[in-house]
């Protein structure tokens, strides 16, 4: 398509001229959009440069990770600007132009805190392969499917992660994973920003995970008619509408058995209120930066009550997978009183170095999905 | 997750407060964020309005359809205007923020004219229900699929869409199409946009189309070391990358009386270059706002020469489907030429009262796609 505005004006300067070569150690971002040379990364000093074309904007800023960058202009009108170092992995940004947040124009969109914001990847050296494209070995597809909710009243979206070997063994049944994202994200964040085909495709070619399906649906209720809802409609659409569809459409194992849930932040809240009052239709779990207790509750109250019979619980949940970044608030505490307490099937798993980010997650989801339907 | 963007400064203003209900008439566009009530569309004038919060910025304005339109700015900061009657269908957009281009946050994000942009979609009455989604029949599924290519040495990133039946046949091979977007889209082009599925689970359902795969690739090489490459390539990529891999991949037929091409605009030439020197690879194509001859070309040399001989190239190609809208360029006297001429195989496709844009491509998807494999 031919979109009205003109070449000159295009954020980035990138038509009709070559880029001056990046700053020695510098290069394009794997998160930009194909013909972007900025935002560039430094590999070795996990340093990101930003670059936008302003020539009347006042003031240019590029808001990442907790701290506000004043960007300089020079004699064209092009601001620029190098942050700190940053933790390797995605990290969300916006630009400020004359304070108004908005995407910068040079990278792909990746939904999260309800909008279409900028992204960057901080490359990882080799620790990181678990998480990138494995040209050696057979791949799974992430199937975008649209359903009819009943709950709802709207076609929903939902994305599937199908194993690689899934239509070799057209009579084989499949455990299912339900997969959350957190607050401010959608359906996409798990399969764009967690690269959880690339972890899955490894763990089971490897053969440290089985293979399973694994459904990412929207945590939040899509509906233009309010501003903000509430996360409890989820428990509904995921036993009334998405479950049977999945099981309609999928060859898929109904037992508890053969059917986990896990989800980041506020989806891991979303798991323990869905699982904790459907304990015959899950019997394994993960929290990953979303497990806490109010201030005002004890273990025996918490949840209604679920861990007060500790025999009760561990003999209906397999696994409860708790996660946490060990730079954010961290539930050691009370993991440490659960297992005091006697529930026995907890896994706690820390990400060092790593906060309320996406590291942590991919980092969770790579330790979390081998023990599951074992 | 959580950015470090304070809420109140979330343009679109739409935390912790409810909206202002929206003026008589106007609902929100179907294209927006699930929170966000702007823009919103009127649907019997087609007009559309915009709501920016920016209360440092000078100068805000919305670029439509051609025309730049002055928003007005409240004593809060806020900023309105409310477009002249649209065409239906998609359309592109920006917001202009002191003459800097940029994304408005209250819309998903549409690729388009090589960046992340907005989309507003104007609703149409009941004509439009073929690129709706119609809850009442079966849907097929889009495959979100990365392989590797060895022309360009990295992982490319395909949708594939399978028709709904395709999983209760699993000895049934299909035809396929493969279906390219236009100059500064990708890959999700036609997937997002165009409602390519809505419009293909109707057609398929309904008997006026035989189930095929229809295959999505991105048109450019995707690559960051190159501000712009030529499409030549494309060529390549398609003959020696995609099709092996899709007829590895999935049950297809694999002759050139099974495999169709077709793409618009840009894409539409690079079906032409595509199909043209590869005629025995395809019997089928269509291109969508993109056949033309070069001012200083005939029909006897256009193309090197694939019409000269109109008797082998009928013998060649079922189907040259060519399709415009009658706002935009229109290539008929060229069609007249090449009927003259003996090129026998032409259907002529206009759609009434559209321009370069995505309502003249979802109509000729739904009436090209019946004409193939029959």
């Amino acid at each position: 398509m031919i979109c009205s505005i003109s070449s000159a004006q295009f954020a980035g300067g990138m038509r009709g001229q070559k880029e001056e070569p990046l700053p020695e150690g510098f290069k394009p971002a794997s998160t930009n959009t194909f013909i972007s040379q900025y935002p560039a990364v430094n590999a070795q000093t996990r340093q990101a440069m930003f670059r936008v074309v302003a020539p009347a904007a006042q003031v240019v800023q590029v808001d990442l990770a907790g701290k506000k960058y004043d960007m300089t202009k020079d004699e064209k009108g092009v601001w620029t600007c190098i942050s700190d170092p940053q933790v390797v992995g995605f990290h969300y940004y916006a630009i400020l132009i004359d304070s108004v947040p908005v995407m910068d124009r040079n990278t792909e969109a990746y939904f999260g805190s309800n909008w279409e914001s900028s992204g960057i990847e901080i490359p990882e050296g080799p620790e990181g392969n678990y998480y990138r494209f494995n040209k050696t070995i057979p791949h799974g597809q992430i199937r975008s499917i649209h359903y009819w909710s009943e709950v709802n009243g709207i076609e929903r979206h939902i994305n599937v992660y199908i194993p690689a070997e899934y239509e070799k063994n057209p009579d084989k049944k499949y455990p299912v994973l339900y997969l959350v994202h957190g607050w401010g994200e959608d359906e996409n964040g798990w399969s764009v920003q967690g690269h959880m085909a690339n972890i899955m495709d490894g763990l089971i070619e490897s053969g440290k995970a089985v293979p399973m399906i694994v459904v990412m649906p929207s945590g939040d209720i899509k509906t233009n008619s309010d501003v903000r809802q509430a996360s409890g409609n989820i428990t509904d659409i995921y036993i009334n509408d998405l479950i049977p569809f999945i099981d309609k459409t999928f060859r898929t194992f109904t037992d508890k058995q053969h059917r986990a849930m896990a989800g980041l932040s506020r989806g891991g809240f979303q798991t323990c209120m869905t699982v904790f009052n459907n304990m015959d239709k899950f019997a394994w779990m993960g929290t990953f930066s979303g497990f806490f207790i109010r201030r005002n509750e004890g273990i025996e109250t918490a949840f209604n009550g679920i861990f007060k019979d500790a025999d009760a619980f561990n003999k209906q949940i397999n696994l409860m997978f708790i996660s946490t970044g060990t730079e954010e608030r961290n539930p050691r505490e009370i993991v440490e009183a659960l297992k005091t307490h006697g529930i026995g099937n907890i896994i706690f798993h820390e990400s060092q170095g790593t906060a309320h980010e996406w590291l942590t997650w991919r980092r969770a989801l790579n330790d979390f999905a081998p023990r599951l339907f074992k």
